[in-house]
């Protein structure tokens, strides 16, 4: 648990004044660093006609989860980063508090993503993010993001 | 513009009260039939750091409006419907209010989803979701649906 360390609060106050649902949905950030983020939110803000997390909220923090780890790795204000696609699978119900686990990519990846920023203004990177429960996956999501450089807007 | 249709209004009631976060995100349903759905959203509410539409908010819209098309085919409370998987490319951005409309598939991809349903209990569907603004896609999803008759959940 790294609930305590200020870059989580500094990105879940970022996340709540600027995306204003994440703070009706009660979006949280318990982990923050440039290998990992967590983000967590609970059932009785974000379930559905089941009983269940809804399907759409999962995305919503599966998306965000993606930013979160991005802005972390490049720690950059100037840059403009997007989602351009994304793909999910929901495996199983989640039937408790959302969790969303943003892990970095391999050091190769990062590395040509940084290499294509520096030389083209523009990077595209791949970020997994799993929605996990009791140590099960119940929502497997690939996101495709795009960054890019002051001008190239 | 099928907005007083009491269609519209017992769908946005139910979603508000089944899925809270609908209510947050001040989703309503401007038009729903078996043949178009369509959902809308204000960006006041649904914004994102740059002050355009959130990718969550529009991921889970467009979720929410293939579960209202699926629900108007199948007009069966009975009948237990979950998103197994969706994809979906982000083309441009939305600037002003959501608006995610699902048209019903052609009418050979219904009778056979009909068909699965009756003959096994379960039946899978794909729904096209777009969210449009002046005219042009912003962004562009495809979700499987997946129903399960009583007693199969």
């Amino acid at each position: 648990m790294m609930r305590d360390d200020s870059g989580c609060r500094d990105l879940e106050n970022f996340l709540h004044a600027q995306i204003p649902i994440t703070r009706e949905m009660g979006v949280a950030v318990e982990e923050s660093s440039q290998t990992r983020l967590v983000l967590t939110a609970p059932l009785e803000l974000n379930h559905n006609h089941l009983g269940t997390a809804f399907g759409g909220s999962l995305s919503a923090i599966a998306t965000l989860a993606g930013y979160g780890l991005l802005w972390n790795l490049l720690d950059d204000p100037g840059l403009h980063i997007v989602i351009r696609e994304s793909s999910m699978r929901y495996l199983r119900p989640v039937k408790g508090e959302i969790r969303a686990i943003c892990a970095a990519p391999e050091e190769s990846a990062i590395s040509s993503f940084r290499v294509a920023l520096a030389d083209r203004g523009k990077a595209r990177i791949s970020l997994r993010v799993t929605v996990e429960e009791e140590g099960e996956i119940c929502m497997d999501f690939t996101g495709e993001y795009v960054a890019l450089g002051e001008g190239r807007k």
